[in-house]
């Protein structure tokens, strides 16, 4: 079955909302409660008015079965070197285990080399282990700290 | 000595770079070999148009001595929660264990909560040992993997 990469519309929230929310960690965090909060079709403006940001979502037979976020960081270091950010990443629990996620990452990370980034990056919550073999085996290097301050 | 910290103008890029250049794993990575090399000027730029970057420096007696960038970032997750991201922190060697870092990264949290931000995130090398424990004495919380592939 083709899979299709492509930036989300506003159209493809509920189906996001849902695979947020279908996670051991998310669960406890996201409001499925109404059809679609405003809260999250705020942050879907904010998000795409800004180049810089790039939602999408894996779609398969005309359903949404992943999401993930990009962000191109431009910074002074490395020379004025762009990076590639890539979170929120979730594939819908029917879906994995089937390499989509691979397919989908391999895309990202294209993505942003395509956008100018010479480095990716992504943080992992240290407590989901599948991932973080995942994206080793992708190639990323665990070489970094990632700190979390809730404010 | 009162500290200010604030927006960086295009002045004050000698200074940046030289401190960005000043640290054990940036002297290998920039170029200081001319007055202000144009990658580093064009990535200004870049970083000066975009609202929802903010590169800052720490001046004291009209002197910068220290370079820090956030960077506020929408997004769905936590029922569109905003994130900052503080980047490419650096005080200058003259100027290191007097409390100004702490000083700059209490700023640094505060223009991220001023900016709608409910969660702070960075990442620190794991090699740079005094940085995670100043980090860790701030209240953040080392919870991920901070992952990097270049490409």
């Amino acid at each position: 079955m083709p899979l299709i990469f492509r930036r989300a519309i506003e159209a493809d929230l509920p189906a996001i909302i849902a695979m947020l929310a279908d996670d051991e960690l998310g669960r406890q965090r996201e409001d499925t409660s109404v059809s679609v909060a405003d809260c999250y079709r705020d942050a879907f403006k904010v998000i795409s008015a800004d180049k810089n940001q790039y939602l999408a979502v894996a779609e398969q037979e005309e359903t949404v079965i992943g999401t993930l976020q990009l962000t191109f960081l431009p910074g002074l270091s490395h020379q004025g070197q762009w990076r590639g950010q890539i979170e929120s990443v979730r594939i819908s629990s029917a879906a994995r285990g089937g390499g989509i996620g691979r397919q989908f990452l391999e895309w990202a990370i294209a993505t942003c080399k395509e956008h100018g980034c010479s480095i990716i990056q992504l943080n992992s919550d240290k407590s989901r282990s599948d991932a973080i073999r995942f994206y080793e085996s992708l190639g990323f290097a665990a070489s970094h700290e990632g700190f979390k301050l809730k404010v």
